[in-house]
């Protein structure tokens, strides 16, 4: 069962023990399809979300499981070495990676260690390489060659630099960023209506046939930063794609913060930073997905979108990030919880810069 | 001009110019008193907020030098040393002013390096002291005798703690707090009211009789946090003494984070860490100070206030960093900004535990 398979791959015992209960469920009623390609249909998010009274508002360890999820690895560090252009370090490539980059002699150069011991010491863009276009073109053609050694090719450039803002040396596509551990910027946002006092956030459910994620709970509307496009017009353009909102609405979206992590996995080296805005919807608000991207939307609650995050692994796991944030700057988590300080403060791991 | 130093204390090139144009004024007009302790009004501070037209606003520097006023002298932490508690550390003590403890042989213990040089290695509190009742007695004597030593003793006991939400190990002056470098925590928060879609906040002007900060501005309701209180309640309770809030409605009061920094000066070594609120008003609220720490309130737009703090320092310190977080959180400040990552990361400086 691929579907199970692709879910588990960040499995906690939590998510293990859901998984093998909608098994044995399976397998009892015999011909009952999986709800979706996550495992998990709306009915069981819905279910989770609005089974309250275990008293259980306080306990913080389910969010801070969330962030864990997010900056795995940070024991690996060691595996990797800097990756620098123009002497400024842009980004950490993996030390059995670049066995791969050897061969590309015009377009890495790599460092030894001055002791004798060929160890690389750190991998630099070659110095022949002067311009943006030129970088660009040449670290393209690399990843081209190596075909499956990167999967998921997107055709999206995302821009290099050592700080966000900062002179862009060259652009990247999206699915390399992680294997040369270059920082990568998003904009996130959370939807959300109020009602009488209280507040409800808009979930999506992503497409089935998503490559990345395909049926996980998602917020209303998150997308990377791609090269020469701002926060804001990107996340108009997003608002619009991936929940048909009106331009004349999503200008409301409000620039709220950032959170960042840093993941290591393998050759991949994610580093994440991503810019939360939140948007006030009117309450007679529907989103309608126009990119084809997310499946269906449902209106929950607040709290009962918290409860998703606390018990279950259904969210996209960046997403938990952005709504734990929601969760903090909307007087959801209490600072007399046991480790709300430490939490506030988990949600800006790695270099947020 | 007793009033003038007072402000200039912690004056920069820009709060200088201002100083020297109204001390020309006040020469000028010959008898013109200065308009309050700490050498400005209402009507200077809303000149300047309403200044607008200068297209400055995507300029952060004004923000990053008040970031920097409460985060002074970090090149000084090599005159302090560790003290301890429980072999905890729960603060930092000034060399110099070791010299002042080595008489309380049966209230501290000064440890020295072993390389025989007499340098203090760290500083604990007397295993003998086993109780949190008999250290709290034990150190308020110190602190009674040292006299002037520590100025503007309060009657006010701080917890001490590792860190949040950890146990207390024992209980200490408010203003000897700096001294002993112990973090204390402070809950402060800003009341705003949105009319047509515009959001203003409700500003005070500290009495010129108060002892710290005397004159400059303020938000609505701030305070220190006390031994045995929690969040909440403290901030419900501060929102009746400073500004006459009913607890129908600071109730409504929601925790959106926290702000900390850390600030050497002299052998004072603060560590401060700040809940922060947010208490969404009727638009026909008026505040109404119950306790005379305030002389006056205003209502001033979000925009008008965040000119203020860029522009001039006439806030207590600590409050900009907290304005400034609200800033943040509800969309003044923009990510496309130079410095936006990095001013948003400084809201957070030293130890935020």
């Amino acid at each position: 069962m691929a579907t199970i398979t692709a879910a588990a791959r960040w499995s906690s015992p939590a998510r293990l023990q859901f998984l093998t209960s909608r098994r044995l469920r399976f397998s009892a009623s015999s011909a009952a399809p999986p709800t979706s390609a996550a495992g998990f249909g709306w009915a069981d998010a819905l279910r989770v979300a609005g089974d309250g009274g275990r008293g259980d508002e306080s306990d913080l360890s389910g969010y801070f499981r969330k962030v864990k999820t997010c900056n795995r690895g940070m024991d690996k560090k060691g595996q990797f070495v800097e990756f620098s252009v123009e002497d400024q370090v842009v980004g950490y490539i993996h030390k059995g990676f670049i066995e791969y980059l050897r061969d590309f002699h015009d377009v890495f150069t790599i460092v030894l260690d001055n002791n004798g011991s060929n160890t690389v010491e750190h991998v630099s863009l070659h110095s022949s390489l002067r311009t943006p276009e030129d970088r660009t073109h040449a670290i393209g053609s690399v990843i081209k060659s190596l075909g499956e050694m990167i999967p998921g090719i997107r055709n999206e450039l995302y821009p290099v630099t050592s700080s966000y803002g900062m002179p862009v040396y060259f652009s990247l596509e999206r699915a390399a960023a992680p294997y040369f551990g270059i920082k990568a910027y998003g904009v996130h946002m959370n939807g959300y209506v109020e009602k009488n006092g209280q507040k409800f956030l808009w979930i999506g459910k992503r497409s089935d046939v998503k490559q990345t994620y395909p049926g996980m709970l998602d917020h209303l509307v998150a997308g990377g930063l791609p090269y020469g496009i701002s926060c804001k017009e990107n996340i108009i353009k997003e608002c619009e794609e991936e929940a048909g909102i009106a331009r004349s609405i999503s200008t409301n979206a409000a620039s709220v913060g950032a959170v960042s992590y840093m993941d290591i996995e393998g050759f991949r080296y994610k580093r994440d930073v991503l810019f939360c805005y939140d948007l006030k919807l009117p309450a007679d608000f529907v989103p309608n997905n126009e990119d084809g991207e997310v499946d269906s939307f449902r209106l929950i609650p607040v709290p009962h979108a918290a409860n998703i995050i606390r018990r279950t692994e259904f969210f996209k796991p960046n997403c938990n990030l952005v709504i734990i944030d929601f969760l903090f700057r909307h007087g959801y988590i209490n600072p007399d919880c046991r480790g709300y300080l430490g939490l506030l403060q988990s949600l800006r791991s790695g270099d947020c810069s």
